[in-house]
């Protein structure tokens, strides 16, 4: 029970927030208050009276997890990790969405307490899926005295209306994915106007039909007794998860501004702001006003998980190291295994073989394919099947949900503890396009497979051939992109890519490639090597992938015609640009000419070749082989087209 | 009344059907039987007694459009083209999946009957949303005369399970989008195993919620009079969209193979064809087997719509030419605007206008933004709200699916008579990247509508602010993207747009911009030109979208040191690179050193450029003239590389 006086500060509280929610907009001239205003009672109870956290270590690994998907009300998260003492100061929100701030308009995960970057809609509601996963799956193997928490996400009507809410949810529900709370903020606004604009789902409906459990519980966004019990019957429902619909009113309590579609993205001017002040009864013309008994209550609510906290590292750590390490064992990479050169395997075939082989001795890995499993290499058998009777099982059958599959992998490796991978052909990583961005912008440890990485593909025909997509993925920011040529380097690539942190894209072939004699695992991770060369060459030859092999058949009819060619196999772009650049020259000297040959588009190649062979159109319907030829991926090609440019640079 | 000699003939007919369905993979050692030889009766009834078509002119506009969405099937679609005569030979039946055949693994468009080109998962699907939008407002706007027709899809579970067939059907269900006919063939089978692997959505329910009308008509996969009457039923609700959801069995009537997910994409062998065939009594061991009297009804059937075909010509054509173009007016181009130089406007706000100058003189133009009408300027509020209640209105909400609406545009162009657009901010792009390669592919005439094209989106923060997507854009082959510098350029590029054919993207600014005094309309479409010059300039600056304006601020700083440039813009790479490379010499020539400045990644501008002006990470929330000052895109900046790049030549 709570007191009177207890419900006055408490309303105090509440009233602090929202006017928080309006001052950071409207110092920045920027930003979104009317979903802040209208979900403060709501974060107000999670952070006082739900969420299982301790202020003082935002990072403690037991935590709930709390995901503001629509993440455009970040003012919302900063105002509550500034009460309750997560380390964002009065200044920080003063700074909101400035230059350099911890503040910035969408939530980041660099800032203390917000567990993942959000904002683009739909992301956040399957990154809480992804967590809520790896939640039960650590529980299932390690017990609850490693893991045992919840995660709550608050997502709105444009989270709901992105595909991706469609394939996380019906996940979700396949799953019988309990102790995942879903807050739907129904408010009736998007920004073009009122969602009866363009939207009439039944929602409700629809996530029963997806097998959660659905809470109606209307119009009570201001009744923080309703709303705690809401959020406490959700959080113990252990086999499905819940959506709790909440009728909301954008903007609430502004005389003017309520269930406008202006409340959501424009800033209140300093008068709207002032009418909404003195309504609530605090000071109408102070910005930033916390006054001391709220933020000593809040911050009192932000150390309620600390003695939680303490039993629970008395149980996992000694001398403040955690004595389990869910993810990797010592040694791990001794288990990688060596290939046989001479021989011949697709590199999806090695990986499959890596990824067995790697599955007993880094723990962490958890992950499959999105109906793909088989054909990308994605199988750890012998680990379980991930589902509602079996939550220790690693090996997760994402479906036909690539989108949600990449977002997963985001939720999952931010929650932490495991190493998540997820398999799909290389075109389809269009489909995750946007969860593979947030993985770069939020540096998410998670691999992402992607197979049948060329033409080669064949009979599937353009629409299944890759073609732009590996220099597509070269171009997003701090997404590593991994295309090795043959089985030894496709070791090494997995290597990398769990030695590194954020994530990686594995490129792999789904047509047989030869074991190469002088490939090296270790060599990946300079991203690019010397892997045949002569005496005073002439000309090099840079190869990616399946091309390093037709580079080493090319060299050796130059050689034929009297020319001398070193081959360069470069599997990592990113890598080879982080080397300083007088090791990038000892590869590649810059007197030497270079012809890249990659099975894709030539836009980019002039970074690093003087004359770039590829494949400039979309594919077509054949066998692989004879697509990669009439393609020009062929030594004729390759060898006409080194003698051309030797004989431009003659001239 | 069907005869039982008829009924004989019909089921000899659907029996041929399976037999090509195994005989077309079987000779390619590669293709999908199972789906196909199950729909093979729902072909029939389709093309024998439910679809409007004349199989002599495929391309009459007020065909009924069929999409098979689940497009690995696509040996089903084949075999029905080449029976009902629509041009395909046997002998491309003998070349399915072969180079250079009419035959591809997925349906593609250049086919003759094939509407739309399908195969990744969900595409087909909200293709026919699009269609079935275009031919209501079409009929509401022009009249049953012209335009009177129907649109049947079929989807699998795969095409269910993506997002994207929620963004579309949600859409649909809002629209309350009549005579749109999906059949789901739930078969319970996907490539990872049964559907139960991954999936339990209860889906006639999920369609329920979205205002679907759902007819559950069980186990008649082989009933042909049940199959026609529910597909008879369903296109006559003229006021929702229909899901007749279908059992069948994959793979069906194979002895060893059916409801097994190796029917779904292992081609039979021999002795399973043969099997299979004996089963049927039709000749076990002849390949193509297509007797005479079947050929002879199909053809028949081909030709059920001819009259129909030909009334509407006599109304619609004179001496073989329409007479009404629902697309253009004569003349529509001089009613372009023109901006006024000296004064400032963000490209957004320019493209905004043109968008309201031309929708009287373009009719065809239907569109409208993803949630962002307002904010991307793709308002035609003049013209209807498209609705259930207003059919002829022109202007879509998209509400927030990005994915949908790319897929949609591109159904609505290969239907025909109109020109589709959809707006979002650029950095949404990703959302709905896979339907614009699909347009590209299919070479649909839509335009992508992208505003906030930059770092300079400002407060949003990096989850907003594009960086790599111009460059990613401009990476898929037939894709035009167009970044005009100002306001003139704006009413260039839309002018390419409309007049190109294929698809194109058009790069906006959320921030104003100097309309430029040398700016040009009509140089757009060589997709570069000088837009400033000097005597003997030493060096180039090429500028695109905003960068064009600081180019210009950069050369006079320049000139001010005694440095004599040209600026270029260069608003569209594609069109540059159809010039005849004389003509690229004369703005680029060779001898003179240039330097791109973009506020983008600077992958792929070594092809055009020395050194590349860009940024090379992610952005950051601040407001938009701080972030893209900070992050380099300033005068300073520019003045320096550009004293770098000569110091380094003069060496």
């Amino acid at each position: 029970m709570t007191t009177q006086a207890g419900a006055d500060l408490e309303q105090r509280g509440i009233d602090v927030i929202r006017g928080l929610a309006m001052d950071g907009p409207a110092a920045a001239s920027s930003g979104h208050q009317g979903t802040a205003m209208a979900l403060a009672p709501l974060a107000h109870v999670l952070y006082t009276r739900v969420l299982k956290y301790d202020a003082s270590d935002p990072a403690w690994p037991d935590r709930d997890r709390f995901v503001l998907s629509a993440g455009h009300a970040s003012i919302l998260q900063y105002s509550m990790l500034h009460l309750t003492g997560h380390g964002l100061s009065l200044d920080d929100l003063k700074q909101f969405r400035q230059w350099g701030s911890e503040t910035p308009g969408h939530p980041e995960a660099h800032t203390p307490g917000v567990e993942v970057t959000t904002g683009p809609l739909g992301q956040g509601f399957a990154n809480g899926v992804g967590m809520a996963i790896t939640e039960r799956n650590l529980r299932a193997r390690f017990g609850t005295e490693v893991c045992d928490h919840h995660t709550f996400v608050i997502a709105g009507d444009g989270c709901l209306s992105e595909g991706l809410s469609h394939e996380a949810a019906s996940m979700a529900g396949h799953l019988g994915l309990g102790r995942l709370v879903v807050v739907y903020d129904d408010n009736h606004i998007t920004i073009d106007g009122e969602t009866e604009l363009s939207l009439s789902d039944d929602a409700p409906g629809r996530f029963r039909a997806y097998g959660w459990d659905v809470d109606e519980i209307g119009e009570v966004a201001n009744d923080l007794d309703a709303l705690e019990s809401a959020l406490n019957r959700a959080k113990n429902v252990e086999d499905k998860p819940t959506l709790i619909v909440l009728r909301s009113h954008i903007g609430y309590p502004s005389p003017d501004h309520v269930d406008t579609h202006q409340a959501h993205g424009l800033a209140f001017s300093a008068e709207d702001i002032a009418k909404t002040k003195e309504l609530m009864g605090i000071p109408a013309t102070e910005s930033f006003w916390v006054p001391d008994a709220v933020l000593a209550t809040y911050r009192e609510a932000g150390l309620r998980g600390s003695s939680a906290r303490s039993e629970w590292e008395e149980r996992n750590t000694e001398d403040g190291v955690a004595t389990v390490d869910t993810s990797f064992t010592d040694g791990w990479a001794e288990s990688l295994p060596v290939f046989e050169s001479g021989t011949k395997m697709a590199t999806r075939k090695a990986s499959q073989a890596v990824l067995s082989a790697l599955a007993e001795v880094v723990p962490g890995l958890i992950g499959g394919g999105a109906d793909l499993t088989g054909n990308t290499g994605t199988t750890m058998a012998d680990f379980g099947v991930q589902s509602a009777d079996n939550p220790a099982g690693r090996q997760i059958y994402f479906g036909v949900r690539e989108h949600a599959m990449g977002s997963i992998l985001v939720g999952a490796a931010k929650h932490g503890g495991v190493v998540p991978f997820g398999g799909t052909f290389l075109v389809f990583a269009d489909y995750m396009r946007p969860a593979l961005r947030m993985a770069a912008i939020s540096n998410a440890n998670c691999i992402f497979v992607y197979t049948h990485d060329s033409v080669g593909v064949g009979e599937d025909g353009p629409t299944h051939q890759p073609i732009e997509h590996v220099m597509s993925l070269r171009a997003i920011p701090e997404l590593r992109v991994i295309r090795p040529a043959d089985a030894t380097e496709t070791a090494g690539a997995w290597k990398l890519a769990l030695e590194a942190s954020g994530p990686s894209a594995l490129i792999l072939s789904r047509q047989d490639l030869p074991v190469i004699d002088s490939s090296s695992a270790t060599s990946v991770a300079d991203g690019a090597y010397v892997i045949s060369d002569v005496e005073d060459p002439q000309v090099i030859l840079i190869g990616t992938g399946s091309e390093v092999s037709l580079c080493l058949e090319s060299a050796s009819a130059l050689a034929e015609q009297g020319i001398a060619s070193r081959v360069v196999s470069m599997p990592c772009w990113e890598s080879f640009e982080d080397l300083p650049l007088a090791e990038q020259d000892v590869v590649l000297p810059p007197e030497l000419p270079t012809v890249s040959v990659e099975a894709g588009i030539t836009l980019g190649w002039d970074r690093h070749a003087d004359l770039a062979v590829g494949i400039d159109r979309f594919g077509a319907s054949a066998p692989g082989s004879t697509v990669l030829s009439e393609l020009g991926m062929n030594v004729d090609n390759v060898v006409s087209a080194v003698s051309e440019l030797l004989t431009v640079l003659d001239q």
